[in-house]
């Protein structure tokens, strides 16, 4: 392959002790590890020695699940990642945070801060958090509507670009001898006042190295689509069959056009779960043996919460029950994005609920197989326009990680589709994404 | 000096370049030194170096001062410290963060993440923020009133202990082949519902390992004096005489007993900015080379802004103008405690503003002088009653930390009244606080 080969982006989401629920279960680290840096720079390492695009934190301000069978409760991810970003050179480092429970200028600031720090790797995935529990620890009886989640998000987002671009790229001076420290004419207010926020700005920190931190977006809803194609960089999205991949490929590659955007500037990275084994067999067995601790019920117990309906309502041998489940664009209780997947899956290969919860990890779509079979699918993907990248979710960490860069990284990166190193020292630079212009650099200009 | 002698306790106050406006103008780092996390590590490796108890970050969420002529901007305190902690192994790391532009929720998450990976070294500095550019940075047209502010701070504290207290000591079993994670009884919904605050808990994380972050509160009003003595670990103060730190250290301790504390657990540390050198003429000499660049005016606009009037309408050769000054308890442009700091040391010593100025950096006492002379006004207070220990702000980085830790640091310890090396491993073993009990523990047992 040529050194301008489309190269494919590549995501490690940490999620706990991995994707598999009962992960912690088989304790390859302690049940404490979630709670310990070294356990997340562990992985970031093995990231970094497969020459990974980036690191992934999920997140959401509440206490989730079942404590007294599962481990809950997350280490703040721009914190958590400081410490990641400062034992590693290149991986980008991606923090989830909600527009709905934060401040934009603290917000804003925080991620400066951390690109800052990184030199230039951090991002932030926006999520406006369905569910009642994140709401009710900030003065909400619940979850606000999801269009009117949304709307904040959108203005939310709008608010932190624009104080990101408050200080243009060489608004500092710094000539100790002279005295000049900045040229106040390149340091903005923004003066925002919108239906949401009210911020003067300019944030209290001149622009970060990436100009901007990433905005990555995992929303498939409407909502989250208008928004993650005028915004993002980044859409982490879940897709379960390769046609619902394309079409949501080509759908969003539009969008961006209609805003004016380059669509190559919006990189679709859909999330793969995974469980990987030397032969075929041997990873069925290991997604057995993980499956074995909490029963086939642990399985269903998940894809009932996608689809918001009771487990126990739920006939394992049956199709899913169509009936009883409205319009995606009304659902309430969750991400629209994953109950359409599970309901795409499902009606494409007309899969019973036993069936279906045998495919899916943390709401994505599940690979059990070889090295081989995933860097097939990966390929496959990301040439047949489905993908510019991927989120990969090992069952269970460290293991999960360490066989997918030692197995699977190889394979992409002899296929061509894979880099053998970083070229670049930015986030930006490993997706491909040129550096923003400042909004207000642009105005100046335009004068 | 026996083992068991009292000991001080010591915090290096990070202050951009150092307390001294111009000290950047000195170059000893480059200008965007306060951007790069290593100039920060440096200090704090310098300090450790000292033993010292920790380090201060002092903050606010907007944009303040001149940044024509000053450097502007912070990185994000507990992101920043995060990354100081990280290399370094027994100081403290004290953030500031305000509880007028802030969610309990995500502060306090915030700060149990970072005492989680700095192993319970992590301390909040309330702070209120007075002044209107913060305000409008978070949808308001101005700071909500002085007593108002604290109504809300008296809350927001008592959310955020209610949260760091949510999962019991001893929640966590872990027990991976029963599968039981943790005992559910032992993690408390907090359910607090308030004037300003409804949270319903509990924290999404577990307890941390100081139990709880250090407290520490920096107003010297009487709002911050009741918050002060009722929920703080340490008081930050600004006392320019020693009858005044006297009479306030014998307040505080009053208070404390008031609210049913012991005394001893409430830390009185006075600011001490600092000009060093080995013999006084030429400390003196290095505090004129710094004032030589901005001048006599960089001084007295310092003054000024702390008591609220314009530098202009001020006679350098006279005593403050009294009558335009009016009750500290009502001045609504700052902090009380600087005002009243200002006016005491005029008062006692009959100074003129020019006088005045020059005793006073970044609203704090100053001392011009040799190590011998620092050690001996840091050991007075501390044996008069007047101090637990002090927070120190040298004129500049990193040779005013230099000379501290090198110079000052050996007398103390000559003298019994500072240690020889670190004893314990949190920042509460440092300052000699006890493990604070859940208080939901302490509910539990009384059952």
């Amino acid at each position: 392959m040529s050194q301008t080969a489309r190269q494919m982006s590549i995501g490690m989401n940490i999620l706990g002790f991995g994707a598999h629920a009962s992960a912690w279960r088989k304790a390859e680290v302690p049940a404490n590890a979630y709670l310990d840096v070294e356990y997340y720079r562990n992985i970031a390492r093995i990231s970094e020695r497969g020459c990974l695009d980036a690191i992934f934190l999920a997140d959401g301000p509440a206490l989730a699940g079942d404590i007294a069978q599962h481990p809950a409760g997350r280490l703040e991810p721009t914190v958590l990642l400081t410490a990641v970003a400062l034992a590693t050179r290149h991986i980008g480092v991606i923090a989830t945070a909600s527009s709905s429970y934060n401040d934009p200028f603290n917000l804003a600031r925080r991620f400066s801060s951390l690109d800052h720090i990184s030199g230039g790797r951090a991002a932030w995935n926006v999520v406006t958090n369905a569910g009642d529990a994140a709401a009710q620890n900030f003065g909400l009886a619940g979850a606000p509507r999801h269009v009117d989640r949304y709307a904040r998000a959108d203005e939310f987002i709008d608010v932190t670009l624009k104080l990101w671009d408050s200080w243009e790229d060489d608004a500092i001076i710094g000539n100790a001898a002279s005295g000049q420290f900045a040229d106040p004419h390149k340091v903005h207010s923004i003066d925002f006042v919108g239906e949401h926020f009210s911020v003067k700005g300019p944030l209290n920190l001149p622009r970060s190295p990436q100009g901007r931190p990433v905005l990555v977006q995992a929303g498939s809803s409407e909502g989250g689509k208008a928004l993650g194609s005028r915004y993002a960089d980044a859409i982490f999205t879940t897709q379960t069959t390769l046609p619902d991949g394309q079409a949501f490929y080509q759908e969003m590659k539009q969008r961006a056009r209609q805003w004016g955007r380059n669509p190559d500037h919006l990189k679709i990275m859909p999330g793969l779960s995974t469980v990987i084994a030397s032969t075929e067999a041997e990873a069925r067995a290991r997604f057995d043996e993980l499956n074995a601790y909490s029963g086939e019920a642990g399985l269903v117990q998940q894809l009932a919460f996608r689809i918001g309906l009771p487990p126990d309502e739920l006939d394992l041998d049956a199709p899913l029950p169509w009936e009883r489940i409205g319009p995606v664009s009304e659902f309430e209780r969750g991400s629209h994005g994953f109950l359409e997947a599970q309901l795409n899956l499902a009606r494409r290969e007309n899969l019973t609920i036993r069936e279906l919860s045998r495919r899916i990890l943390v709401g994505h779509r599940l690979l059990v197989g070889t090295p081989e079979q995933v860097a097939d699918t990966l390929e496959h993907w990301f040439r047949a326009g489905a993908a510019d990248g991927f989120n990969i979710m090992p069952d269970m960490f460290p293991s999960g990680v360490e066989v997918f860069v030692d197995q699977v990284v190889p394979l992409l990166q002899q296929r061509g589709v894979f880099r053998r190193e970083y070229t670049g020292s930015t986030l930006r630079d490993h997706l491909g994404l040129p550096y923003p212009a400042s909004q207000y650099q642009r105005a100046a200009e335009a004068v």
